[in-house]
């Protein structure tokens, strides 16, 4: 639906011969049919009702998440920096990506496990919630700054326009000259463009600037975990967090 | 998905101004409401489980039909007769538009009211999927016969290359010779076309096909009603099929 080629380097389905439009319909199929494999393989067991709840309410925040993304940065729209916000950048960081990539897995193994109560949940959701939000920043920091051959692609989120963490962060701290020459170069095809959108994340040292929020990040996650009062031992989050912590790709 | 223009006179959704794609999120947003609604209003109700996993069922059912549908007569294909068989036809209607259109919301009623054993669902859906079927013959005979004044619209089946009852019957009746010019205007936008395709349906007397079908269809329903030990009682059905046979729109 944002006119996309490809999705984690393969053709989108949509584009694949004689798919076309009808890859729609697929996608409620697949939809669908999560819910016919929980009837099938989960339903009698005690948290079924959670699970198949949780599924729910995750798939409506993802599309929620799904909208405000394209709301935002409309796919074939011009570059529009004033909701290019970090407020903006984290509501969408949260509900289209941190809920279904970091809360749903360990909250599902969670109900299976038989921790269903609201505490244990409503931590857990924070501290992953924040585990996804620095996931997201990195994501976007390694589509820059990332060695290809490690992170298996070629970053393209300054020629799409993304509103993606660098250039949030570039427009919170660059100079009025600065914001001109990104308004002019951002969300184009041309390597020149490109070129010069990358010397002026180098001129405002968003290498530094990152650093300094991974380590923040990690102190704070540590923090939450350390308080928290969640039924799930402490060492699920601290060996979560340190897969996703440091990572080069 | 089938690249239609407007849906019941109005405009698709898709096609309003600065719609487009984000239409497809908007589905899933609808869908999504469905069960926060649902997690709202119903949950604690001792029928909050059966609802649930009814509508489920029944969204991969329509998906199923829709994709039935758009695999037997594609939106951008050429005429394939081959495909438009009854048994084709009857399948489609049964997946795409009875479980939804009829069986769904007696069934909600059912489970609302307390009727949720297997014996009174079985039964029930028998019968509405009769009636769902006699629903869309009846739907696709006044697409061409029915007067525009008291249908509402003006009926568009043959020009959009529809797997309708009327033309899999006169594909079921006709000679060799009347399949070929069948087959040379079907699906076609000219006017003239269109109207041979009706000289066609003439010269088979659809009309008194689908009279037949319309009584022996209402015979067959009042039957399995009678049949019936569901504990619907059998008024609510004869009532629902009364307001659908021998309707004008």
């Amino acid at each position: 639906m944002d006119g996309s080629i490809t999705r984690r380097g393969q053709p989108c389905w949509y584009k694949k011969e004689n798919i076309g439009l009808i890859a729609i319909n697929d996608s409620f199929f697949l939809e669908s049919s999560l819910y016919a494999l929980l009837r099938r393989y989960v339903k009698g067991r005690p948290y079924y009702m959670d699970v198949s709840e949780l599924f729910q309410e995750t798939t409506l925040q993802t599309v929620v998440g799904q909208c405000l993304d394209l709301t935002t940065a409309p796919p074939q729209g011009k570059v529009d920096f004033s909701q290019f916000t970090m407020e903006r950048y984290s509501a969408i960081v949260k509900w289209k990506t941190a809920f279904y990539s970091f809360y749903l897995p360990v909250a599902l193994a969670m109900h299976m496990a038989g921790i269903s109560d609201e505490e244990s949940h409503d931590d857990a959701k924070k501290i992953l919630l924040q585990m996804g939000h620095f996931f997201q920043v990195q994501d976007d920091y390694l589509d820059c700054y990332g060695d290809p051959e490690v992170i298996g692609k070629i970053g393209t989120d300054i020629e799409d326009n993304k509103c993606g963490w660098l250039v949030v962060t570039a427009l919170e701290l660059a100079s009025p000259e600065q914001r001109e020459q990104l308004q002019a170069c951002y969300g184009r095809p041309g390597e020149d463009d490109v070129k010069k959108v990358k010397a002026i994340y180098k001129e405002l040292d968003l290498e530094s600037v990152y650093k300094r929020y991974e380590e923040s990040s990690y102190q704070e996650l540590i923090k939450l975990i350390n308080k928290s009062n969640s039924k799930v031992p402490h060492e699920v989050f601290t060996r979560f967090a340190n897969k996703i912590y440091k990572r080069q790709k």
